[in-house]
């Protein structure tokens, strides 16, 4: 049988080719696929030229082929090597150009000499091609005949919305992005955890919280989404996540919200700290995804980001080297887990209440060890501090950092003290059995 | 003239041999002693069987002679010689007994050779007796002769209660425990501080708060006391503090209350910093008296806890060897003193204003020293500084920590300034002349 | 052209000879020359005897001549070659005197044997003589002519006050001391300092706030002028600073207020960071000018003190060597400017929002970058980090702390947004044109 992070990079290899932009048929067929995994996955288009708030949805972009071809009819670059190859966005060209001039639309890395770096330019007419450092050096002077077989009309920006209702209408946001051609990291990975992560979801019996799981082109995407839902998320939303770079085997990383007080921030901070006590934490201004848009003034979510490698802090980060084999099954899978455990924090993070005054006697239940092994100790102390600070008015994550614990190792504590009857909630909040 | 700490010392002695538990005749002879010193002293008796919240006052434990006797009549260990030598709360036994079966029912300790333990067994009916791990090994194989005169009948639980009324209904409260055998500093010291403490309170002329001192077993009778008064105290009670292991040479400890932001915190953490630097922080985490059940969820009175070495912390703790040599008439001064200064804090910690605004003129009144020496320019920057924070809106407590002196060189300073009716307080808030 | 520090400079120097004391036609004769510069300066007389909350405005001293003459008939010292030779506020004196009883009333530095220190006895009739130590010790033995011709009697108390005002009634203090013979830092540094801002103030078109200038008496003159309008300045003050010693070339220093926590501390720090950023911090325990009075409880405005070297900090301070040579026009012209700074700030900080949710399209309007040089990827940084805390709840100083840089980088980025209309404050307020 299949792991759960051989499971997600098979899905990642088979997205690979696709060429995603921020609209167009690629788009689309990524969504189809990620139906094919969670049937409720909504597809939704928005038409271009809608106006959402400051941003206008643009025309949609498809492309069908792209080359420069040197004289003697060698193809120098192809699209259908690489969709890396063609400048995101670009519009139709086809003819002879000379080296001099077809300068001005490559892009290379004299840095990373055999990286094709990654390039868009959405909001500005533009043709262009990316190639390696190397291959541009080997370009002799001459004529070249450069084709990009593109259009670029009105149509419309497509997105993916799964909503899983839970106990109650509050909600958790968990967002990822879809616009980006053959990059393993940054972007299936995210988009592929995020699917995991919906499926996940979607089997458990009972969820106290609804998701509202996004599958959106970036910036855009996110603006346009918020142009439509606003009030009810600001409404609604208790925590949120943008999910980015979750596939690479090094160290985990946290993007703060605006300032790092919310609900989100709390669960991933705690988390973090127990599941991967060496990751890096980045302030707002390090900011980059959709938390721009989430947690922008007059939208203000609560919402943090959470990576592995973080977007723009990889060297292999928006080049032809974020490739099938940065990402990996184990990567994949601590990713996965890492997300899962942030909201197991937030489904349990309850207020309880001892429900009697004093410390209750423990020994008439069996809760007391009677063989006093190290590890029973362990517990019966964790069980004594988690009453202590059981007063209604501290939540579980609260209660962990002050005992010092995971919040997981209260979550047995609290199945005990609740069988034997010793735990109310403050208010109707309830913990599914998760 | 006996200074108080020998006079202190001298009460532990008389103590020591009386073989106090949870409940039973040494409890009740040991508050008889100490009504000899306190007339007001109110002795308690609740009956076995009464419910406490979750617990249930336990049966009544006395016992006449315990003793482990070889086959050739050698008595191995005798209750009469150590208290300590028999298990608290052991049921009655009297039969002849195989050394390997009785092994099951000995407590030693292999790394303190010469040191009987202490050991109980409230609420699990058993029997067992307590012996050097030297002795232990000494015991040849073959047949012993084990007695315990015991009785575990309904009877009730003793404790001690005394009251002293101050100007304001407003409480303090200071609880220590009387249910260890022979103990000196866990638990006489705190016993017998306590009771020097409540002569002095009783002798003041006046008292700007009512005291409340209980002399009680601890954990069983704290829960019992607050399951009789708990609404009354929770209105009442401004601070309070546990005192317990008051007595040794050396450093002071205090252990914070649940979030370590009562005004008992406030006081102590301050008196301490001045009165014995290098004192010991504990949080509540370390709690193990009855602070457990004073600052527990469902009862969260102001209480912490303030010792010498702390219990579980010293290495004679809980054996034969916290005796009459640990403790000694200097280290129950300086543990009277240390509660004593807090008590005095805590009366002396009005919200004071100045009666004029800007700097009132000092010259005027006499209180500019014409001579420069040092000293009193130290007391006139107290004083100057003093005023400056004097707003009414900060305590004693609060203008002594922002200024950088103790609460005690601002007592003079207030005087002063009261003389000449520089001050006014805040509310009906009246300090006494201590 | 002078520059500014020549000019302030200029103004020390013609100052300098003229004899300032707590009243007297030296006051008037600095606040006539002053009012040449501030022409509404408008000079203000408190009679003699008139009540000051806990203070009487003292009798006016003048002095026309002082000297010690020997019996040669040679002038030891002479009033006229420096008025610090005369303690202030010396009541006449004009006889012989045996050195041994002379002694009583000279006052000289052992440490610095050729300075001359400043001694007063305002509030105690007094008289007596400053010298260096080394005339002191260069006298012989014998009777020697004392005179001091001078008069103390009902008169009044001398200040300058200029009010400009603003947009809003809201007010900003700034406040120096008049009070003091020959010494160039302490106090005719920030007496230049205060009329050169006050200049630059009247001279703009728009003020945000209106200007509180005052130019008073250290002490006796800050409290006579509380004790007049305090009600109204505790209605309107949002800040005060006052300023004191601003003319050396040292280091800065900020005294805090009371708590260090009024807008006026927020500015001074923030700006001091930016300007200045080894300036020393003193808290209010180290106050020693008429913060004093402006901060006590009963008075309790936002104001904090502005020095270069602070009084009582640097060697020359109180002495003959706080001379024309310890100030410079450098000196003077980075505490201007310093001040100047905090002016601003407190006039640009005003709460903004960015009109639209989510990121603003900047690129629509030409607000981003065309070529990506390093200082335009630096102002998009810096547009984009504002944009996402201007979130109306934020002051400008809030958003320079939180996003790292100086207030002053956001004026043109606030500039320009307010320019293609995506700001809003939240209120009426509005920020003038500086």
């Amino acid at each position: 049988m299949k792991s759960i992070g051989e499971e997600i990079y098979a899905w990642v290899k088979d997205l690979y080719p696709i060429n995603r932009s921020l609209s167009g048929d690629g788009v689309r067929q990524t969504l189809i696929y990620l139906k094919g995994i969670l049937p409720n996955l909504k597809i939704v288009e928005v038409p271009s030229g809608t106006r959402a708030f400051d941003w206008t949805v643009p025309d949609e972009w498809n492309i069908r082929s792209g080359f420069i071809e040197d004289e003697k009819g060698h193809r120098v670059i192809d699209f259908h090597r690489s969709n890396l190859h063609v400048v995101g966005y670009s519009e139709p060209v086809d003819r002879m150009i000379d080296l001099d001039e077809l300068q001005k639309h490559l892009y290379s890395l004299p840095e990373q000499p055999d990286a094709i770096p990654y390039v868009t330019s959405y909001y500005k007419r533009h043709w262009g091609f990316c190639l390696s450092e190397n291959v541009r050096k080997s370009m002799d002077p001459g004529g070249y005949h450069v084709r990009i077989d593109s259009t670029l009309a009105p149509g419309s920006l497509t997105y993916g919305e799964l909503i899983l209702p839970g106990s109650s209408s509050q909600e958790v946001l968990l967002s990822t992005y879809i616009c980006h051609p053959a990059m393993a990291n940054n972007e299936l990975s995210g988009l592929c955890v995020a699917t995991a992560l919906a499926r996940w979801l979607q089997g458990l019996d009972k969820r106290r919280y609804t998701y509202r799981i996004l599958l959106l082109p970036e910036t855009i995407g996110a603006i346009t989404y918020l142009s439509i839902n606003l009030e009810m998320m600001r409404q609604n939303t208790m925590a949120g996540f943008v999910l980015s770079c979750l596939g690479d085997d090094r160290e985990y990383s946290y993007v703060a919200s605006r300032f790092g007080n919310t609900l989100a921030d709390k669960v991933a901070k705690h988390v973090l700290k127990h599941h991967a006590p060496d990751f890096k934490y980045y302030s707002f201004l390090d900011r980059g995804s959709d938390e721009r848009q989430y947690c922008s003034p007059g939208v203000d979510l609560p919402v943090c980001t959470l990576c592995r490698s973080k977007y723009m802090e990889y060297p292999e980060y928006h080049t032809s080297h974020d490739d099938l084999s940065l990402v990996t099954p184990a990567g994949l899978e601590g990713g996965y887990q890492m997300v899962q455990k942030c909201i197991l924090a937030l489904e349990n993070n309850i207020k309880y209440r001892c429900v009697v005054p004093c410390e209750p006697q423990l020994g008439k239940r069996g809760l007391y060890p009677s063989l006093s092994t190290i590890e029973s100790k362990v517990t019966v102390a964790t069980m004594m501090n988690f009453l202590a600070y059981a007063d209604g008015a501290h939540d579980l994550i609260d209660i962990s950092e002050i005992i010092g614990v995971s919040i997981a190792d209260l979550y047995p504590v609290v199945e005990s003290l609740k069988e034997v009857g010793l735990l109310a909630t403050t208010s109707e909040e309830t913990a599914p059995e998760l």
